[in-house]
């Protein structure tokens, strides 16, 4: 490996020189007028791919953007790497707001502007050199590897879950790996091992054919809006816990060793709670914040509409109450299992006052590869190597939807590895990269394959 | 009176074409457009005054349009009648859906068809023709008459509240007398001897300073629309009851003679239903739906909102969740006191975990004149004269503020008269009024005035 990291050191000018080529081309898949920007960027990854010696490499056509695919299947009987990463960006608006135009890739104090530099390009480049780094010398990775660059993941990846469905067979692997995600914090490099699911509904009450007057009316009937409260307040107690029956069966407990882990996150609570301006935290008693950011399930009320909203009063008994509301899913629960209880649970709670209609609107599933995971293990001592740190293991609390159809396709467990920062704007203007992280990531990149190896196959 | 009765049976066509003069003014309060049709009107409605023999009419000018004021007072000794009424109209807004010009009164079966008929013209009118019928029969009324007729009840009586205040005096009575209500139901004349307060509030709570992502966040903080709901549901138990501490503290029992009149209310409890399309009626246990709708208190929910509400799901924590809320009051209930009791309640409940802000938006003092009032009896003997049925005694859930003012600055009785129907749409297109209800509305005004002389001074 010295050779690797050493061909990675001398050819650390010439990675950011070829790394702006590759983000002054404007993936914008959202965009219609960007079609053929998007194409010609899957065909510079092709390209490049082909060139740092990847032999099996082409683009896969959908009714969308295309899917670069590529394959280095050479490491007879070692692990086989499934690396998911995208080529697509979001777009830049506002314009006004950057301080560089956003597909001038420019440098400023260590780090580079541009979009795509963190999400996701420069970290998909980051394992493109990391091959090219092992494949140089000695023409050889230490493990197989099966590349998939999709250019839809910023509208949705709307046509990658059919892709792997199809596709199952040839992207059999031993693990998967993705590098699409901030670490902890900077200087604080980490591994994501679980992310949250979430299902999603509308709750409608009726209560009357239209809005009444509340003079007239009031006393006569139920109002929905009011039902509605009663309807939600019987979600969770005064403790934070959820009171849908059967909620928590499922849900994995935190292992001593995971808690440990969390807490020796570096984590200001103060600092926290002033930043997103709250007057104090809140949460299911017995968790920390952070366990119950990412390792526990919630329920949430993301929206209410009813009756009169606007300026002064208005005395109307409305005729409709709406609330929008969602739950994050920790392993092992399950979107649909969940559904089912909480529309039971529902409809025993709303009175026969009200006309109840719930609609399903979205969800995933959870996902988790034990932090203990020899994988994972592997992937802490690469970043290790190439950061001069040990990792932490955070959870996440958001999804990913992809990581979980991954797992549930292809039965792979996943690693997480991103060298990102929070605050390099992934979706705003002035998006950047920190091309130190970026640096130390081609590195763990490539002892990333060499930890791989180490571990074997395990199956 | 047998020579006033007959009077007005012989002038009962010529006052409809009166009536039809007084409806071809569009005063219509709420246009600029319409200002000098408002003051034409005011000017009509006080020659009309002039030329039955009432001495002493102006135009008293407000910041707004005029009130029409006169009075009567050749009666020494005997009650004086504050009677109030309104001469502005609604707008006639859509034009398209009349089935004759809202200002060209139309008869069809019976009924006068004109904007103003019901509301309120036709019913100030009534009075006015009755006035005539005394005062042409030996230039005298039986009792006292002060009028009061303003053109703005349409916008809010902006101006008549400072107007009452300041000619305390000079409107200083025995008795207030108001036709601008329904009666019960075709056939059913009534009075109504009670109206209900209202106090109204805008309620926000705070959670963050912005919407948090839920998957980010979802678990640190509590939810501003979860605490809404835990809330607003602590304002009623699950039997209707309002929970504020000391809120029924004041509520004036309903006697066993008013339950004996609720009881002999025609009403359809089944059609009632049907008509608002309510899966089923709902409110304070113990009372009887017509009960809850005017003689008990409520609380309602009039407006939510909250985070996302447009289509879709977004997985928002919202930073804001407002509610507007209202109490229906009834006597001897004072909005400043629940207005008290309330806020003390609503910052008990509320969690420290979010920021609560009250804002009181407007209110209304309930108002009632016992049913027993020998007064009211005396329009119950009037009615029976004119209409050959004594009225039923109702109480409305509504409020009308002018009857409050009255009775808060000058200590005044009142009888809500009304002969108006509850389908002549008031505020709608093809208002009309039934010309037999005009009739004996207009004897049984002149039979009150003759009731009201025979009860005499009660102070």
């Amino acid at each position: 490996m010295n050779d690797v990291i050493d061909f990675i050191n001398m050819n650390r000018d010439r990675f950011v020189d070829e790394l702006k080529e590759y983000l002054a081309i404007p993936s914008i898949s959202a965009l219609p007028a960007h079609v053929e920007d998007v194409r010609r960027c899957a065909e510079w990854t092709a390209d490049e791919m082909r060139r740092i010696g990847v032999p099996e490499v082409e683009l896969i056509e959908t009714p969308g953007h295309p899917i670069v695919y590529g394959q280095w299947l050479g490491a007879e009987g070692a692990p086989t790497v499934l690396f998911y990463g995208h080529y697509d960006v979001q777009p830049v608006d506002p314009l006004d707001l950057w301080e560089s135009p956003p597909f001038e890739a420019t440098i400023r104090n260590g780090e580079i502007y541009a979009r795509g530099a963190a999400d996701d390009k420069g970290q998909v480049f980051m394992h493109l050199k990391a091959m090219e780094a092992c494949l140089s010398r000695g023409e050889r990775l230490p493990v197989n590897i099966k590349v998939v660059l999709e250019g839809e993941e910023e509208i949705g990846s709307v046509h990658l879950d059919s892709f792997i469905r199809e596709q199952k067979e040839r992207l059999a692997a031993d693990v998967l790996v993705i590098s699409d995600s901030p670490m902890f914090d900077r200087g604080v490099p980490s591994i994501c091992y679980a992310l949250r699911g979430l299902t999603y509904y509308q709750i409608d009450l009726r209560g009357t054919t239209q809005d009444l007057h509340s003079g007239s009316f009031g006393g006569a009937v139920a109002n929905p809006a009011f039902v509605l409260a009663q309807v939600l307040s019987q979600m969770k107690d005064r403790s934070g816990r959820i009171k849908v029956p059967g909620f928590y069966d499922d849900v994995r407990v935190l292992s001593d060793d995971e808690r440990v882990e969390f807490e020796k996150l570096p984590f200001n609570e103060k600092h926290y709670r002033q930043e997103i301006g709250a007057p104090r935290l809140f949460g299911e008693k017995g968790y920390s914040t952070l366990e119950r950011v990412s390792a526990r399930p919630t329920f949430e009320v993301n929206g209410l509409s009813s009756g009169f909203i606007g300026e002064g009063a208005k005395t109307v008994i409305p005729a409709l109450a709406m609330a929008k509301v969602s739950m994050r899913l920790v392993p092992d629960q399950r979107p649909d299992k969940i559904t089912k209880l909480f529309e039971d649970y529902l409809k025993k709670v709303t009175p026969k006052t009200v006309a109840l209609k719930i609609t399903r609107m979205s969800g995933g599933l959870p996902w988790i590869t034990e932090f203990s995971h020899p994988f994972v293990q592997a992937t802490a001592r690469a970043i290790e190597r190439g950061f001069g740190r040990r990792p932490i293991f955070t959870r996440e609390g958001g999804s990913i939807p992809v990581v979980s159809t991954f797992q549930e396709v292809l039965g792979l467990p996943a690693v997480l590895f991103g060298v990102g920062l929070p605050d390099e704007n992934a979706h705003a203007p002035n998006e950047r990269l920190d091309l130190g992280n970026f640096h130390n990531g081609v590195i763990s990149a490539a002892c990333l394959y060499d930890e791989i190896s180490r571990v074997g196959r395990l199956r």
